[in-house]
């Protein structure tokens, strides 16, 4: 066990990519260790990354063996998957916010203009033969112009919504944004609160979920916040799907055809990510629905495996990670 | 007849937004004159603004009889539909190059990261049940990041290649572009002639076609051109379908998957855009298709037919009006 921390990561996948972390820790991949190596590690476990979602094989009975655990590095932009609730409490989580902003928001943009532009809509009608010369002028009304004339609201201005606001602004939409932090951009106006929010809403002709899932934000989405959306607006979600209230969601495409809802992101049920869902979304022509991709072509550039491993390196320096999460939000 | 010279436009429906044109010239409606009254007008007519394509109304032999007319304000920003071997040499044509260029500049980025993206294919892949876990690693490997990884290829810099290539910056992609003008921004490098042409090709992620349809540029992007381009590039069409050649590009498409052919224009027959095509195109996956739609959104702002009747009033007042074709090259 030597003198440095042990440090467990949960795959070991993206073995070579971590080598500088040796520096400060010794480096064990939880998918080579069977059972019994993995039973006598724990007691000295200090941290742990976890790539992707929590494994199967850390256990609550095994959390509880770890004494020594003081950090959690989470690989994903999310911290919504760590099980907060089995955790001692000199545990810190950090999440890697940021790493995946750049992918993440050009995705939401792609997925903005696909249901604005009718982009999908229309391919779908090119392609069953549906599209008549007759419903030209009908389509051609939707395609609305961005530059100058809409406005795109942000729900959550961390590194994400920042970065879709930056697209935002190039496209000419106005900005807003709904956020508990201030925001240092002097075109973008922010709410807070639940009255901000269904300010936001009501102003936005397309509005991107950019909020991390806790409890402050599972189904805040919900029939009141629906009703509050001009009638033809586009709702994206890169976040996570637990932040909509399907039922509602469901209903408001029903009931409002000019609507659409794009996303990338679908509920999580045993540890996977279903890509379906318990209503017919999928049937309907004002869904648009992705499975979960947005975050990979950032990942497959390192970026985040990077930003990850060097926050890690911060607290194994000694020095204050970024992006601790506050546990009380999450249990 | 009075005094003022004569204006025919081709459609009433617009009627009102042209009633500052009446300072300089007495205003006809083609759609409101019987065949006895457009026979009688034919004479004196002295300009002509067409809203959309060229009116079959408007025969060769009617033409031949408006023996007064010098000046044509194309509607549309291409000016391909105008008869130009029926018209005398002193008939100058504008083309309303600009006026469109904001929504079809958006339209064009927005098919671009549809298919960059894999937004269609994937919503296509979820709506039909096909999307399986096991092809999660394989498509989130074809989601590329588009900043500082990608190149942009912009065919023609005119005002619509200027929006797109502005559009293209903010997303962090590198820009070159194929025009007979040399460049006024720094960022952006030409390339002119058929080897440059290549160039571009060879060297783009995605290519966005915004040239003019002439005889210069009619079936320009054939067999040696598909072959010049990365086996998965992003062809975008927002110009003239009859830029591409069909058969080469059908060919292409089902010898590499992985490139996208996204597309707003189609052929015209008989003076009527076909929203069709003798190949079976809409029934590939690596094919997106919308029913020219793109300039819609720009139509409606009522942008594109101030800035037509803007340029056929500096006509009426004796100045030189903007966007002047050259008929030799659509001859």
């Amino acid at each position: 066990m030597g003198e440095k921390p042990n440090l467990l990561v949960t795959s070991s996948h993206v073995k070579g990519r971590f080598d500088e972390l040796t520096t400060y820790t010794k480096v064990y991949w939880l998918d080579e260790l069977d059972d019994k190596g993995l039973d006598r590690l724990l007691p000295s476990i200090d941290s742990i990354l976890v790539q992707t979602l929590w494994p199967d094989s850390l256990t609550p009975e095994r959390i509880s063996k770890m004494a020594r655990l003081r950090f959690i590095q989470s690989g994903w932009a999310g911290a919504n998957h760590i099980p907060f609730k089995h955790l001692g409490k000199r545990v810190m989580v950090s999440s890697n916010a940021g790493g995946f902003s750049v992918g993440v928001a050009e995705f939401a943009i792609s997925l903005l203009l696909a249901a604005a532009k009718r982009v999908v809509r229309l391919d779908n009608a090119m392609r069953s033969g549906e599209f008549g010369q007759a419903d030209w002028e009908r389509f051609a009304r939707e395609v609305v112009q961005l530059r100058g004339r809409t406005t795109l609201g942000i729900l959550g201005y961390g590194g994400i919504g920042r970065a879709v606001g930056s697209l935002g602004r190039a496209l000419g939409m106005n900005l807003i944004a709904f956020s508990r932090h201030p925001s240092t951009e002097s075109d973008v106006r922010m709410f807070h609160g639940g009255e901000g929010l269904l300010r936001v809403l009501a102003k936005s002709d397309a509005i991107v979920i950019a909020l991390p899932l806790s409890k402050l934000t599972v189904g805040l989405i919900g029939p009141k916040e629906f009703a509050a959306m001009k009638s033809d607006a586009v709702l994206v979600n890169v976040a996570r799907a637990e932040i909509v209230d399907e039922e509602a969601l469901y209903k408001h495409l029903l009931k409002h055809p000019r609507f659409t809802y794009a996303t990338d992101v679908w509920q999580i049920k045993r540890g996977k990510e279903t890509y379906t869902s318990k209503f017919p979304l999928v049937k309907l022509p004002n869904f648009i629905g992705t499975p979960h991709v947005a975050g990979g072509s950032s990942a497959l550039t390192g970026d985040p495996g990077k930003m990850a491993a060097e926050n890690l390196m911060r607290y194994l320096r000694g020095e204050a990670p970024q992006n601790v999460v506050d546990p009380s939000e999450y249990i």
